[in-house]
């Protein structure tokens, strides 16, 4: 079975997640597209860096993402590190002939993502932006109902991703306006919309607000938009760190002429279906012929969060292995581009007092 | 006990709702505030407003409604009539001395409403708009929640009355701009505006779109908004009739810094409530220190739609029979007004293009 | 409209429940197949129940039963009084050539419930026992579910009525075995006994248990059996009033070859169904075409606990006015009795430890 | 980091999902308290035993169980393999040294478990029958709960484990009685009988029933039972493969005098607590401070039905390394015996159609 070197930036929570990844598509994927070999990670503290290197089973770690970049074995290079560090990284592992995969946001704005998309597409290498939740069964069996035209025209998309850890102290990075580029909008509003423009196509306009609750802060905290979709579907998008009792709540409803679709990721083993008006149909996205599930067990018996980058991994190293296209299922750093730009434009609307237009370079 | 003469307008929908609310007012809510006294009923078809009058046990109908100003056996004017019918006939009835309800919107934009709570308030009658979701039980007990101090300080309020019978050919008026004034939202967002103000309190600030997805309609078939509420909380309004599957879906969400509570009118028995982040907790609303809970039935025989205009009628009656105010639980011609002002820059934000702040005359 | 004269024994809780349905009557059916005139109330406390002829429009009351017996203007005699009160007074009413409607259990056995359903069957009058649940718009589509056959072979029905209130000092008369006969298992269980009867089929053999928590009480406060039906049906039907947090949760779940139907009395509104082992598809019983929803409102305005008993006295008002059969929608006393026989084999189950085959007189 | 040599016979389902343990303990479950070390994986059927050595990383494959017993780098037999073939290999990895886990059910039969548990129990080493659904992490909340008498006496406990593909052509030594013993009873029932014993305590009688659909089908399809606990408690459990529409449910739910918890496997990352009878609360379990969470992700990010292996086997190398015992917590081989006779209890009260006693040798 051919193997692909893989040098990971990042060893903190998606850190975790995507070496998990590589470790189940060894053996729960059988056969696996390609064997990866965990060669190298990567991380400013050094004892820190080198316990992950022990624990997820890296051959060695480094403490300069360059030296990944440098290293001939690695093949396919993973950033999981934070906002601050995908850019430079992203596009230094691409120009060094390494396929790359990089955390979302893709960078802290939409320029910053345009550049990195763009050079790295120049690079000529696969290129994935881990939107992971496209890797959810239920919503790869919602764009499969979709796509049938079972809902018949799209009238409405309503998306929110609610969490409630706004006041922690951890994780501070995320509300530094440097390194993360925004709040609430960038961490979790980018993945509603990167589903948005999965399931419904792409945004047309925005009227916006944010919200920013806690003293002194520099990034949203929330924000709230309605938005119109470039086919005529209008809705709502928001997301919050301030929503007691939401603890991972990534919400989504489509309603067409012909049906209805609903997601919650609380319970991302299930996909509410209403044929016309019939009522909604609890589907627990577990048989047989659902997707992603030929690597997973009998009925009912549901997988987690985590599996979401077994499926997202082995999506990758298929394309690599077949050269095969990344898109449509796969995010590629276009879409990361994309997404950015609506969120810029929903910084734009909600400090203009104005709707604004998504255009695209 | 004492009587008083009631003399409605309207026999359709509405009609129907107050019609049982007047009956049953009688013998459930005993001894009732004030025995109604159901003594004429008007509209413009005789066959079918005498037939009204039969069933419903009025003692006479009327085709022109100005025989019900004139009739002084009537102390309650009872306006259940379609939108172009509330301002004109509500005014002469409160100028004629009568106490009025009428059904919401209140007008057909800010104006039209503005003046009938004027002029019926110069009137020094008892008027009530009637927002019957005030007098689900359910909301009441949020309200006593939210005024307890509970959920700490709001930080977010969403809301949304999802309907799916916009392509139906019935209630022909409300797609007439002339005879509804708008669509969706002056018909189901209304509803949600004023729980919204009822709950969270004044909405500052809204940004808007809106749709229209029947061919050749006046009205706007959905509308969507941000919104910012003066306290400081954000979020979201939206109202379609284009939503397959959703019945009668006005469900709302609030989060605040110590909790937080949701609703869906379709399950109008059961309040959710999250104490600080320990998860929703369903509390069905039917235990005898339950608000309105005297009136029915032992914990858990639920009550129906329905029942909200029993305890709307109630809480007036009470209001006529003790001359005390309607607010804050009822909601008065004030707050039809004030829901009106809402509605007016949502579409006047949803034309323009930009944020749009609420103001008052 | 034909006039029929309804006297009722009993003002508690029954009693209201159906003065409440014979008042909707008259005005929510339309036109109601007989008009309700309420002629006569009787309670042995003549204070309490002066007040309830007040309070339901009945035209006088009386402190003996027997004077509905004697009354000729009664044409309906309505038993919603205690379980010790039902063989009697039923039994004179129809030897008297009145129709009747008893309260559910029957008698106290199946001896006493036999007794009343010969006599009055024999009487030739129409008569009705009061199991209001088979009058719930969902059950209903369920029971028509099932007729069409789309469930196919019938394998499991699991049924419960769990309530909380086994601790309490109110409603005295349930926990005295003489008044009452049983505890839960003929307030509560033989409601679930007639709808497994009324969905499924006969129950041919049961092997239960018994449980009395409340120190010194004579009635069971709890009963769980396995049940076998003679179709080939198994399952298990339980109650208790020592269920924390069920505050009326009468629920049930019927499995067959080719799909499934699930039901929870405190969501009364909805019916759930899997078609094949697609997923079970939550239908909010309020379409136009929905059992009973000809008397209602728009779909998704749901009614309550209390409608039920509208429905039932429509069904019986119907079987009166045209002489047809109260049977099958209706539970007869017939239905009574073979519900009493089902209650009685589960208690000799309990005492003897064995399995008990019920058997018919 | 010590190490564990592990052999495993078996390599289906369960021996799928057992590898799945041993690999992610290594470094989900950071230190593992003993490294795995797959040594050998043992089957019949020479290529897929071998294709499953190279898939799940174990060193080596052997045809015959034997060559298990005797390769003195095992230090830990795991017996994933058919109910036929637990008790001989099991007690032989014993009798050599080996700590041992099984799955369940442990033997064909009441005998059958009792002779394993003596047996490897006098070969004094650590064993484990394989109950893994007490390591689901809202089980173990639930222990918790009920531990601290938050719940009052128990009154209640209803059970069972629901499932649809009774008429598959898969896995067809489950309905095999001489690989099997019993059907739904052993497969489905014993793990609700183990949670019943875990959470409640001994069952003490049942009154019980049995079915079989398939035609020509030797084990049961179903069973139901009443079931009295030896704290006074009572309910009842069933299973089934016969429920349309039930993927995997396992449910249970307990009523205490001062509260209720209930479950469903479906939704494993959720438990209901009813305060008093504040209604039920939902808990998505999976906080920092939540059983077994130290190993995952931030809240609400859910785990799978995979990761109670993670958990059962974590518990086990930990009760291996500290010579500590398996129980409470662990279901140990006296756990899986005195299954045994619950279920052999309920075959002789379905047989003879009486209430049986469950007594222990």
């Amino acid at each position: 079975m051919a193997e692909i070197g893989v040098g990971m930036l990042g060893y903190a929570f998606m850190g975790k997640a995507h070496a998990n990844g590589y470790r189940k598509i060894s053996y729960m994927t059988w056969p696996p597209p390609l064997e990866p070999k965990l060669v190298a990670i990567a991380g400013r503290n050094e004892e820190a860096v080198a316990e992950a290197a022990r624990r997820y089973g890296f051959e060695t770690h480094v403490t300069d993402w360059r030296a990944l970049v440098e290293d001939d074995r690695i093949g396919l290079f993973d950033n999981s590190g934070p906002n601050n560090l995908h850019a430079e990284p992203t596009i230094a592992a691409a120009e060094a002939g390494k396929h790359v995969i990089c955390e979302k946001p893709l960078g802290r704005d939409a320029t910053e993502s345009y550049d990195t998309w763009q050079r790295v597409q120049a690079a000529g290498v696969k290129h994935m932006c881990a939107f992971n939740y496209r890797f959810v069964p239920a919503v790869r069996l919602a764009r499969e109902i979709l796509e049938s035209g079972a809902l018949g025209e799209i009238r409405h998309f309503r998306g929110a991703y609610l969490q409630e850890w706004g006041t922690t102290d951890a994780a501070v990075w995320r509300f530094d306006k440097e390194a993360a580029g925004s709040g609430a909008l960038g961490d979790l509003g980018a993945h509603v919309i990167d589903l948005a423009r999965y399931l419904v196509g792409e945004i047309a306009e925005v009227s916006a607000m944010t919200a920013t609750f806690a003293p002194g802060r520099e990034v949203d905290d929330a924000f709230e938009t309605a938005v119109r979709f470039e086919g005529g579907a209008v809705g709502t998008i928001e997301s919050s760190r301030f929503a007691q009792g939401r603890k991972n709540a990534l919400t989504w409803e489509i309603n067409g002429s012909e049906g209805s679709l609903r997601f919650d990721l609380e319970r991302l083993n299930e996909l509410e279906h209403c044929e016309g008006n019939e009522g909604f149909r609890r589907i627990l996205v577990s048989e047989a012929d659902h997707p992603f599930w030929e690597f997973w067990w009998p009925q009912g018996h549901i997988i987690g969060w985590e599996h979401t980058f077994v499926h997202e991994i082995h999506h990758l190293l298929t394309a690599i292995r077949d050269d095969t296209d990344v898109a449509p299922h796969g995010a590629t750093l276009e879409d990361g581009y994309r997404a950015a730009e609506v969120c810029d434009a929903i910084l734009r609307s909600a400090e203009r007092g104005a709707r604004e237009t998504v255009s695209y370079r």
